[in-house]
Formats: C-alpha cells, sequence, structure tokens
C-alpha cells in the first residue's frame, strides 16, 4: 500500500518515517525541491517531488500544509487522484477545516495529531514522535465510515491515542488547553515588558526563573502557529479567553478587597483541579 | 564560626547542608522536635532544639520562617542573642520584612535566595540547591555595611549570584517575574474548570499536554505560598495584574476584530522579547 504526505514539515516528515517503518511505501510532495531531498535523504519518503504526480499513485493521502494553504492544496490534488482516494489532515483546528475543505472531497476525514517540539521543518522529524500522544478524528455527518476506519487503521500502530469527536467540541477542548494558554502566556511577556522602570525591568530579567520560563514558554513561540489558532478558532478561543479574564477579575477583586479567605479557597482548589488535566500519559506531547 | 538557622524547612535545611559543607558549625531551631531529628540526622545542622538557646552560639542568624511568623519569631530571638549578632531572612517579599521585621533589630539584613524546588519540608534539603541561583539581599538606610558585607561573605560560597537593591524594586521585579504568573496561571486552570459541556470538559482533560502543563504549572503549586505572596505583596501585584489585564484586553480585541496584522506583530514582539528574561543561567532555579 502506498501512503501520499503533502507537505513535507515535522508532522509530515514523521509520519512518513513512521509509515515507512511499518512497511509502507510513502511519496511526498513539498514546494521547494530542497525539502524533498533531504526528506528522502533522512527516509522520511520512498520519493517526493515539487509537483503532485506522485499522489496518483497513494490510496491515503495526508495534507500536512499549514491551514491557510490547505483548501487550495486539496483543489489542486483533485484532478491527480481517483474517487477512492482517502485524504486526511493533520491541521489543529477542526470546524474550519470540515467546513471550507472537507465539502471538496467525499472520502475527507478530519485529522489531528496532537505532537509537536519546540524545531519545525523536515530537519526536525523523528521516528515515534505520535507515540502515547492524542490523535483525534473528527468525522462528520457526511464522512464516510469506511475511509474512518482506513485512517485509523493507519494511524493506530503510531500507537496514539485515538479520539473521535465532532468538530467543534475538539476546538472548543483545544482553545482551553492549547490556544488560550498561548494568549495568556504571551500576555505575561507582553506584560512584564511593559515595565517603564528601568531598573525594575533589568532585575525583573536577572531574577525570572523557571517558574516564570514555564508558564511564558508557549507565548513566546511561532507567532504564525499562535496567528493560525486566533485566526482559525477565533470563536472558540474569544469564548474562552472571556472566561479566564472574569477568573481574572475575580483573582484581582480578592487581592485589592484583601479577601484573603476567598484567595485560598480558590488557590487551594486550582491546586485541586489541575491534576485533572495534567496525567502522566500525556508527558513528552507537544 | 556558628550560624543559627530558625526553621528548618527546604530553604533553612539546604542553607545548613551548605553552611556545613563549607566548615562551619551550624545550629537549628524548629517547632517541632520531629524535624530537629531529621535535621540533625540528615547532616542539616550540628544540633537542634525545638527552643532559641541555641542561637546565643551563633553570630549569623538565618530566619527561614514563613512570613507569617517571621516577626514574632524575632521578637521571640531578641532575648537570647547578643547586640552583634547578625539577622537576615530568606523572606520572598522584601518591603514587608523592612518595614515589619528590620526595625526589631539594628544588624539586620533582609535577604532573599531565589531557590525552589515542588517538595518542601526538611526531607526535600539539598546540598547545592542555591548553586546558580539568584540571592538577592536588600539593604536599607538604616542597615550596617559591615553586616550586610558578614552575611554576602557567608552566601557568595554557595555559588549564587548576588544581587543588591532597593526592598521595593526587589518586590516590583518579584511580582512581574514570580507572583504574576503565578496568579495568571492559576486562572488558566479555575477558567478551564468552568466548563459547563461536560463532554467538552472531558475532552479537554484528555487532550491537555505540555502546554497546559507549563503554563499551569505554579497556578496548581502551594496555596499557602501564593497566599503569601498577596497578602505581602499586594501593591506590586495588583499593579503587575492590571498591566497584565490590560495587555490581555488588546488581545482580545485584536481577535474580536480581526486584526491579523496587530496580533501577528504583537505575538512576534512577544516571540521576541522573552529570550531577554530567560537565561540560561537561571535553569534549574525556582
Amino acid at each position: 500500500m502506498t501512503i501520499g504526505i503533502v507537505g513535507l514539515g515535522l508532522i509530515g516528515g514523521s509520519l512518513g518515517l513512521d509509515l515507512r517503518s511499518l512497511g509502507y511505501r510513502v511519496v511526498g510532495a513539498s514546494r521547494k525541491q530542497d525539502t524533498c531531498d533531504r526528506a528522502v535523504a533522512i527516509g522520511a519518503v520512498d520519493a517526493a517531488m515539487t509537483g503532485l504526480d506522485l499522489m496518483r499513485q497513494a490510496e491515503v493521502i495526508f495534507i500536512c500544509t499549514p491551514l491557510a494553504t490547505m483548501e487550495s492544496t486539496v483543489l489542486e490534488l483533485i484532478p491527480h487522484i481517483s474517487s477512492d482516494t482517502v485524504l486526511t489532515d493533520v491541521g489543529s483546528v477542526k470546524g474550519w477545516v470540515m467546513q471550507a475543505v472537507a465539502p471538496h472531497w467525499p472520502n475527507f476525514v478530519g485529522g489531528h495529531p496532537m505532537a509537536g517540539k519546540a524545531e519545525n521543518g523536515i530537519e526536525a522529524a523523528q521516528l515515534g514522535l505520535f507515540k502515547g500522544c492524542a490523535y483525534v478524528l473528527t468525522p462528520n455527518d457526511q464522512t464516510p465510515p469506511a475511509a474512518v476506519q482506513q485512517v485509523e487503521a493507519l494511524v493506530r500502530p503510531l500507537q496514539s491515542r485515538i479520539y473521535h469527536c465532532h468538530p467543534d467540541e475538539h476546538d472548543r477542548a483545544v482553545a482551553w488547553i492549547s490556544h488560550l494558554p498561548a494568549m495568556i502566556s504571551g500576555s505575561l511577556v507582553a506584560a512584564c515588558g511593559s515595565e517603564t522602570d528601568t531598573s525594575v525591568l533589568k532585575l525583573a530579567q536577572e531574577l525570572a526563573s523557571t517558574g516564570f520560563r514555564d508558564t511564558s514558554r508557549v507565548g513566546g513561540g511561532n507567532p504564525e502557529l499562535g496567528l493560525m489558532m486566533a485566526r482559525y478558532n477565533s470563536e472558540s478561543l474569544v469564548r474562552s479567553l472571556h472566561a479566564y479574564r472574569d477568573q481574572l477579575d475575580k483573582v484581582i477583586a480578592q487581592i485589592e478587597q484583601a479577601d484573603w479567605a476567598g484567595l485560598e479557597s480558590r488557590l487551594q482548589q486550582n491546586h485541586n483541579t489541575r491534576p485533572d488535566f495534567v496525567k502522566c500519559h500525556q508527558l513528552g506531547c507537544g
């Protein structure tokens, strides 16, 4: 069986490494010849080219391009493939994909492998990247169950934890645990940088340690990724941001009113609740 | 030379381990006999008791009790010590200490070793805890320079990075990089927990990964520590919280107004600014 991968970055390259190690033939496509050459060199694909001609050989094709170019990629792909080819994507927002991209192709399965690392691009691709990580599939009423099963059969041996859910549920959940953290973490960096007393600012920069480092990490990440979350998942993200602001306002009021009993019970509640979101099976997944 | 340590928790115990390894005799005091016994057993002190009698032997005494009991500890200590004894504390807020505690003793030097770990108490004490971490001394106009020099001479061999600054500058700086992160991180946990759709909440808990884990870590920490930051550094913390809220409001407005160019430049700015606060010498310090 031949698998296609369009977009040979971290996710596409890592999928290729895993699928080839499972015995599949993998063909790739990238806009840049250099990326095609690197993907072949590291063993992420058996063959790759800048056009989409190789994709006619593939039974299942993973679309691993950024959300912004996903629709045009699928439209460009359609003349090259037969009607029984299954397309699946790896985008981190699913409502928009299912509305804007999926209708172009009946055999389209929305997917989101929740793996990542600080580095991007084909050079960062690694075998086993998806092991232990969540892989969410988001079929809707139009998605053929056979296509979902075919993608799931390919993905299961990657040893990821497979979830099925509605695209909107996915987007609301990732707004809470991925897109909201990026925005509030970034606002920490912006707020600290707004200090106008330069001696306090310099001292803060010297004294910042693990607490600041961890809290600010996702906020200091790739600006393009952050922009994409906001742009393609704006409704759920705005909803989460307003709920967050309500909680922040309550903390500010408790401190301003010296309501220490109220603040203590809030901090205790946070301490008790956090472990529900932080489970050992997730360590290492991006 | 004999050093005293009042309060044998993580910081007091670790100071004892380091100072004994440097050849000093260390005497300790704790409210609990069991803690005194453990401190002797792990080699953090040469001797320890629940009363303050041993402290008359010490030339320099580190007050390592929580901020809430620091003033009463110093008042209790005074009848036991001679006028040339130097007292120094390890509290994480310095304006309040210099206003409420320091005036009781002329030879008082405010200090803040910025080390820590997830575990607390004497069992968590470790040799070399302060290595590479910041150790801030906050003398004011009344602090005798000789006392500052004496504390600095003891602390320098711990291989921490020593800073001198005004107590208020310290408090404003730690509000930015330590106390603000705790509050905004806790509000993330509270906001996610406020989701009323149980299937979205459960999915969020399943999908939460390293991004959520890091951003929420300090907010899910020890509630007593969080309360203490808010209580003893409320003025600087409220100031930082309002500046933070302004930044958050700007992000929300940019997303609501689909101002993607503005949002992208904001995210790029955060990406560029964060490294000023995250330096390699600080890795491993709490």
